[in-house]
């Protein structure tokens, strides 16, 4: 984790998407020759010929036929709220929402959150195919396990020099993943399921400047909704490359240099990567989560916050350097301070998202706590690890350490301690009761005859 | 045109996409320990309640707004046909059709087909706003003056090395020129333009090796449907890198080695890239052009086949090496025969789609004429001239020396020749009559009150 692989990069590049904003936006109509203007209108004339001309080829007969396939509102619903809409918008949205508090999982040999695009994708497809046929929970479970196979195998095979360079990993591969879990859905043949997968290879999804806006979140949306539709083009006799990704002018070689094809023809259907995935307890980077669960612990243990003279905090470099935000003015920053992150810990025993609320962060506790907390390097305790001694006013001293911390694979969170991160994130936007009935469904989804039943409990 | 930068590339992999794709359809359902299938659950339990919680987030109500533009038909047309779709998916599929026959707009400098992304995305949104605004012709032809210059110099910046790798350039562009033109339509402001441009920098489509399939048009579809919908997300809110495109991390430096940042600077609102466009006038790569202008003046000079004892056709060596198919069965192979290309020269005095029609490629008097074409390689020729000379069953010969073929930039195709062609694709698909008078509106655009009635003529 503690790579610090760098791809060469300019730094000093000028405000291009500024200087073009601005170009757009401020440049006159029509601010231009009259020559510039008749080749405009040459363009578009030469455009619209080709257009028509190619209007019943059948590369526009089977395009057609899978966006007819998208109905309008109420094909699929948006999770936790009334609204629906058709299953492409669906399942962007929903990929969205369950990145935007960076709180899902995480496959820890890539960072790949692999859940968000194809679960995304899936869901939403299954609901959109409901007039059609009934998908079994078991289709969903299948092809979710496949899909999230493929994405992180392809992700396996290209990482680290695929991330370094730049891509925000979970939406280059998630559309693959979304993709063949899509195909697998819908029951494609080989010849398709390989188009489908094909047409996905020509639409990896985002960047890694983009971390910190809403397009981060936007990536597995994109990846699933992107990967949705190369299955029902691909269903509809859309064709792509059958060596798309592999080739040398194909996707992967396109956008990494490192490409360990082993990795993806290895074990194939004896081991899963599904195996390797992780979920966080804390709403915050995961290296600041060991410093967060020993103070969990000191709080288990009785030991209050009144009583604390300080806490005394040793942890690798990384995490300061990463972490060190010691004055967080609110719950976005507050997510860099390692310092907030132990007070939370301590305070509350937790660290979802209501622990960064902003108000939560300057509730006076809250400062006075993490202003006690006197951190340390020491480069002898792994960056997975954090070694917390608190200091009574009494004079006596509580000490842990935690090796790996909640939520790693090896001390991955129990199924009770989900659920309460569950229903800490969706008591308040579906109520209390239909948060225990839609996660006792969710828990059953193996053997559930119509996943359309599990969604419905999935809204107000 | 002759470069032959090579970006090295392992040509040995094993084929990935197939051994993918036999896997997603052969693997048993839950072929897979319980263990692997709890973790599914955990993994698809995990991403619901993230999903759910945040369901009221900022950034899905702009998602959800964003999408809920989207109508179903009729909202938007398929150019050349009776159907109506929702806008972005009329974006798509008329990107995908006016690349279809390869016989779009080029830019020479980049070989970026720039209307396809564009344009496609423009008409779409323009129809798709009807209800709300009229879109003026002056307002369509600005914004795609301004997105075509958008792709074109960030494709100048990029280009050769981002091509070279494996991308095709036309569309990974194109979703920033897209959003650049859908962003003016709209009338975005300078803030809410650089998100739609930051939101585009995380979507670029499209790898060579998708030549050949139908997924090399669906790249300028692709990119159209998502350049408008970064536009729209914008307009509603949603938020993106301001720093997208140019950042160490951004867009341009993950997808491109070389970034010459003057390239879109330079002249900035005074150079317009559009100036730079080219038409074909002939379906088939560009090397084969002056060879086939060349026998088409043989033709205007009254030369006729039946008086052909041999064409000895003198060209630069790279013409050889990328057309030299002396016996193309149909018509796809008939795209890269020069000798095809001679015949139909001489005979049709055009090389047009129908030129390429397996039936035209197999006619006697065809084969029996491309093989009196005697082909020797001059590299004291141009590799963009070509020399013939007919030597005529009676002795006389006949000398034609094309320096710049039609539809060169030296020599570009007149506007009654774009005439030519356009009803060349569409008098079989909306009739002569139909035809005529959508190429006067077209040709009107800029005056146009409301480019709904030009759309509403480019249907049957």
């Amino acid at each position: 984790m503690a790579r610090n692989t760098q791809v060469s990069a300019d730094h000093n590049a000028p405000r291009i998407t500024d200087i073009l904003a601005n170009f757009l936006v401020m440049h006159p109509s029509r601010g231009w020759s009259d020559t510039v203007d008749h080749e405009a209108h040459r363009t578009f004339f030469n455009w619209l010929g080709c257009a028509v001309g190619a209007a019943h080829h059948e590369a526009a007969d089977a395009a057609l036929a899978a966006v007819q396939m998208l109905q309008p509102a109420p094909q699929a619903s948006v999770l936790g709220r009334a609204e629906k809409v058709d299953m492409a918008s669906a399942a962007l949205i929903n990929g969205i929402t369950s990145h935007t508090f960076d709180f899902d999982d995480t496959h820890l040999k890539t960072i790949i959150h692999p859940a968000g695009p194809v679960a995304s994708a899936l869901l939403a497809l299954a609901e959109g195919l409901q007039g059609t046929q009934a998908i079994t929970g078991r289709q969903l479970i299948d092809a979710l396990v496949l899909g999230i196979d493929v994405s992180c195998r392809i992700g396996n095979a290209m990482y680290p020099d695929h991330y370094d360079r730049g891509w925000h990993i979970t939406g280059s591969t998630g559309t693959l993943g979304a993709a063949a879990g899509c195909a697998r859905l819908l029951k494609l043949d080989v010849q398709q399921t390989t188009m489908a997968l094909g047409i996905a290879a020509s639409q990896p999804i985002g960047v890694r400047e983009q971390f910190g806006s809403m397009t981060k979140p936007f990536h597995p949306g994109a990846a699933a909704r992107a990967g949705l539709m190369s299955a029902l083009l691909a269903s509809k006799g859309f064709t792509a490359s059958p060596r798309a990704l592999e080739a040398p002018r194909g996707m992967m070689q396109t956008v990494s240099a490192k490409n360990d094809w082993t990795e993806i023809t290895h074990e194939l259907g004896e081991r899963f990567e599904i195996s390797f995935n992780s979920y966080k307890p804390f709403a915050c980077g995961i290296v600041i989560h060991p410093s967060i669960d020993a103070c969990s612990q000191l709080r288990a243990k009785g030991v209050m916050a009144d009583q604390i003279e300080r806490i005394e905090l040793k942890v690798h470099s990384l995490v300061l350097e990463l972490t060190g935000k010691k004055e967080p003015a609110d719950g976005l920053q507050a997510k860099f301070s390692v310092y907030h992150g132990c007070a939370a810990g301590l305070i509350f025993g937790q660290a979802a998202e209501t622990e960064y609320a902003d108000d939560v962060v300057n509730r006076p506790d809250m400062v006075a706590l993490r202003r006690k907390v006197v951190a340390t390097v020491d480069n002898s305790i792994d960056e997975a690890s954090a070694d917390v001694t608190a200091v009574l006013k009494n004079g006596k001293s509580v000490h842990i350490f935690v090796e790996h911390a909640i939520g790693s694979l090896q001390n991955p969170m129990t199924d009770a301690m989900l659920e309460g991160k569950f229903s800490g994130m969706t008591n308040a936007v579906i109520g209390v009761e239909r948060t225990s009935t839609l996660m006792s469904a969710a828990w059953q989804l193996g053997g559930a005859p119509d996943v359309a039943a599990l969604v419905a409990l999935a809204r107000p």
